[in-house]
């Protein structure tokens, strides 16, 4: 049951109004992998430049994440910075050195071709459909993207769409992608695109998820101290895929209890910088809160 | 186990990408009443002008309202004009015309005064805390509110805020009032200001209950097809209050049902202009979307 990541890894500069951080670790990659691995091992394709500093992630070895697919290429690692203003929802980004991830070719290991769970995260649709081409016979794949490659790379991504089982996006992408307001509409016409499940986050709002014959609404876990949002997503994503690799069927139902434990491995990302919290936290403390986010949610 | 309602009674002209209706019946009585006389007997309070044509609004004498507290003035009724973008999340208010509901002064006739729960519909909070003042002996009394009397009459309203048992805002109310932007910070704040009960409407997003031990989180429910949001607030008021008025204890239990009552009525009202959807349902219907609602938040 391992589970394939692709994506970047990067070096994040964040201030928010609870503090900053300066070149800490990140890229969906990296987030992806902390969450997913409470449930299932991790096979991280990525790469960083000579610059990363391994032992930032070295509580991820003990997790079951396997580093074989990421190499370091000759060079700086990606490097982001961004400062969310006072509400948490907007950000501004201040600058963003691609470095070695702009000439980014995932090369995914042999020992990964078997790899049943697949995460595309947010990288070139191109380079998704060549990842998808090199595993053969996945149980589940999941697609994330963003509004640069919807504007973009439109026709690729598509083709992406067409091939996976799940895409995860945004209400602003889902509009976007479909020219649709109403993210219900949006979401049926998406899911006649390829998809057999949607995600529709929402952010402090909470997620969506639709399939065909099934609707589920969840609201966010409340977080009180807000102190960095970066990530969560990607946090979402693991959480998501990774309670999935431990199912052994896919229904309704064990995608509903995924989009919760999406929701509460984020819930606890956010609580910190970079992926500080999920380094504390133990697969208990996410039990009980996947039980105190199911009693707030109960009439 | 009767309901009295104080509040306004317009003749509203709408204007969304569904379509326009002008002079038609609104205001927060009427849609409160036309909601909440699902489940209870409404008293309703309220003034209208001579122009006001009561075939508008006979059937909510079928349905168990009292318009005894309705005065007719001389001059014209309330009228309000209002635009809708098309994310029908953001609107323009074209004309307010106060006209009789400007000097209105709510007079309670005598057989309302035994009236066990009060809606304070928005108005100005020194005429709240008349009507507060006239009714002896209430189990329940809610607030509602905006941001006009929080900028404009804080001392008053806050002199409100500290007399009722529940209050219901939405999010930008919440923030303005206590100056938190984190609603579940805010809303800590607010319950030690009076109420034991709060909910925090979000529109589409759903909407939040607090009280000091307990904390309820509801998506909304989704409308495939808005026509017109004008009252669903209102409505929203009406399904909560309803419902509780038909409950033996005020539990927390209760007071979440109470949401999810109050959010499938308001999304029956926006799927028409005016209060034309409420006209046509039964309390079967709700209680078949009750149980909808409740399948599309398990997990």
């Amino acid at each position: 049951m391992s589970i394939l990541v692709v994506g970047s890894i990067a070096l994040d500069s964040v201030e928010t109004q609870q503090g900053k951080v300066t070149d800490s670790p990140g890229g969906s990659a990296l987030f992806f992998s902390a969450s997913a691995s409470f449930f299932a091992p991790v096979n991280m394709v990525g790469v960083v430049g000579e610059d990363f500093d391994f032992n930032h992630i070295d509580f991820l070895k003990n997790k079951n994440v396997d580093f074989m697919g990421l190499k370091v290429e000759k060079g700086e690692t990606f490097r982001w910075g961004g400062r969310y203003h006072s509400n948490m929802n907007q950000r501004d980004t201040l600058y963003t050195y691609l470095n070695v991830f702009e000439t980014f070719k995932p090369s995914i290991p042999d020992k990964y071709r078997n790899s049943e769970y697949v995460f595309l995260a947010n990288i070139d649709p191109e380079l998704q459909l060549q990842v998808l081409a090199s595993i053969p016979s996945p149980i589940l794949t999941v697609l994330d993207t963003m509004n640069f490659w919807i504007g973009g790379k439109r026709q690729e991504l598509q083709e992406v769409i067409s091939q996976v089982d799940v895409m995860i996006l945004n209400d602003e992408e889902i509009r976007e992608l479909t020219g649709i307001h109403n993210i219900h509409l949006a979401g049926k016409q998406l899911l006649q695109e390829g998809p057999k499940v949607l995600v529709i986050k929402k952010g402090e709002h909470g997620a969506v998820m639709m399939t065909t014959d099934d609707y589920f609404s969840a609201p966010a876990f409340p977080v009180e101290n807000v102190v960095d949002p970066t990530g969560a997503g990607d946090c979402f994503a693991g959480g998501f895929l990774g309670y999935l690799a431990t199912c052994s069927t896919l229904s309704n139902e064990n995608y509903r209890k995924a989009v919760a434990y999406g929701t509460v491995i984020a819930s606890f990302n956010v609580e910190s910088f970079s992926f500080n919290k999920l380094k504390e936290i133990s697969r208990q403390d996410i039990e009980s809160r996947m039980e105190t986010f199911r009693n707030l949610t109960r009439f």
